[in-house]
């Protein structure tokens, strides 16, 4: 596509995530400008088209969209904050990892500055980028999304505006990691017990995958659904006997002799939920414990 | 299917589970003895040709292949003690719940008695019973399996035998609940994190499922994979670096007043293998530090 229908973009920060956006740019045709502290970062860049920027301002200065990718959010504060006004009337796109709070922080940051602000988390690997299905979440002012949702398509196909608060595509962030680490974790902890026998990985892994398919991710949309309504039908499975249950798997873990951390928690979020009158209730009544702090 | 060629039964314990069970060996043509410590429940069985036992002597007396499916191994031990020598030269396939640990010590009682004894683990509800996909893991002398295996597969077309120790099926068991309850655990923690934004479920879900499916589940052979060689490469996302995003899901839990066990316990077992020198390789080498007991 010709590099004249499309905006210019300056990309602060060429780590592997930045250099796969800057790359992603200059792919799809955008007039790419690109700084990074260590500047032989934007060699392979130049040879595809970019231009090195000898100093952020002047990178800045190129182009009114600027997106910053860099190490975390005192980075990227360190780096626009030794500007002064320059930064005032463009837009940053701030594709940085960190907290909501941060994100929010930054945005009020920008506004003071008249700086156009959106916060984005990506989630997505660098060699996703550029591609139909990489997905990036971005919040913040509803109008500056709009005027830059075209060029943004052409890092991530799957952009996705969550709204005005900038804090939620970093808290979208940490729920899908947290929720995947989770998963991981339980998933290596069955392989613990198993293992503890002499049973392989591979012999467990037919079961654990038939099991994630068949049981547990058909539950998920329920869960949803009940968690929205705020009321947890048992299905026939009440959490008063499944906490039973919950008590052989602490059983089985101590005797086993693997990490009975992840099975204790379990236990006794079911039993805080039991105690709160949710034994004829499902599994999902738990969320009553899980969404408030518990000492 | 003609009975005469199918194996007498006797189920004893008619429960949901125990009911299920029978009316499964009577849909398959097994003439069926059945018995219950409440009478009443054997009499829908019996409207089907079931037979029901006064005793459980009688029940006992009636087939060589017992399937016990009661509460707990402490009902079903009384039910069995209170036989004396009758269950001499009888097999007893015991689907009764419980830990490794106790299925062990009942195989251990039954040796001594003359009992032949196989444990098993029913990984289905109800109503799948008797359907080609209801898995059972069953544990215990091959020869005993072997005799019994094509009565047994009457209730469970899915049904795995695992080897010799009694207390695999309940291992097991124990190790996918346990696995289904994290997974479903940390979802419910992505949906107060979201939540406590005002996020309904129902708008996050699609963006779960996907990451599911994309980039959690894949996963899952890797981490086998992993295991199994006890080697841990980082697929180019370090622990060390997963480590800082995992500090902000405690940050930003904590920030969003949701609880904050779970990934504390994240990062807390992050930090140990990152400490035991695992900053450069991936994920799994979390394994490490899940397998032992830890302080
Ligand atoms: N890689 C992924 O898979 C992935 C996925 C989703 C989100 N992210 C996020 O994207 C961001 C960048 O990740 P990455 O993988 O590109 O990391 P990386 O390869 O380690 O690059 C870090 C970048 O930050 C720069 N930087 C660090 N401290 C700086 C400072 N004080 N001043 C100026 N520049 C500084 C580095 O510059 P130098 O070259 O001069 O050191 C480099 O450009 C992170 O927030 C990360 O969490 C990454
Ligand atoms: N339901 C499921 O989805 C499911 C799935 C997998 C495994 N299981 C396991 O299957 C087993 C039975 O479950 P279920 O759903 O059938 O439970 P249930 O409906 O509550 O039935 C319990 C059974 O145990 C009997 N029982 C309890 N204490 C007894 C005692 N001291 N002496 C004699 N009989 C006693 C009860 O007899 P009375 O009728 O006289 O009370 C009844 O037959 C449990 O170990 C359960 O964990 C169930």
């Amino acid at each position: 596509m010709g590099s004249e229908n499309r905006a210019p973009v300056t990309v602060v920060g060429l780590g592997s995530m930045g250099s796969a956006l800057a790359n992603a740019f200059l792919e799809k045709g955008h007039p790419t400008t690109v700084w990074n502290r260590s500047p032989e970062k934007a060699e392979a860049l130049v040879a595809k088209g970019a231009v090195s920027a000898a100093t952020v301002a002047e990178a800045i200065a190129a182009s009114k969209l600027v997106v910053v990718c860099v190490l975390d959010y005192r980075a990227m504060r360190e780096i626009v904050d030794s500007l002064g006004d320059a930064p005032a009337g463009r837009v940053i796109v701030n594709l940085t990892s960190g907290t909501p709070e941060e994100a929010r922080q930054t945005a009020a940051w920008a506004a003071e500055r008249g700086v156009g602000y959106l916060d984005g988390a990506i989630m997505a690997t660098p060699p996703m980028i550029g591609s139909e299905h990489a997905l990036i979440f971005y919040g913040g002012p509803k109008a500056v999304y709009d005027e830059h949702a075209s060029a943004l398509a052409s890092i991530a196909g799957a952009g996705t505006y969550l709204g005005e608060d900038a804090g939620l595509p970093s808290l979208y962030d940490v729920a899908l990691l947290g929720m995947m680490w989770t998963t991981w974790s339980g998933f290596m902890h069955s392989l613990a017990l198993v293992g503890s026998e002499k049973v392989k990985a591979e012999s467990f892994l037919p079961f654990a995958q038939l099991w994630f398919e068949h049981v547990v991710a058909p539950e998920i949309p329920k869960i949803a659904e009940q968690v929205d309504r705020g009321t947890y039908p048992d299905g026939g499975s009440a959490l008063g006997m499944q906490a039973v249950a919950v008590e052989h798997l602490v059983d089985a873990t101590r005797a086993q002799n693997v990490d009975v951390a992840l099975p204790e928690f379990l236990l006794d979020r079911a039993e805080r939920a039991i105690k709160q009158g949710h034994a004829g209730d499902g599994f999902a009544a738990i969320y009553e414990v899980l969404r408030k702090p518990q000492s």
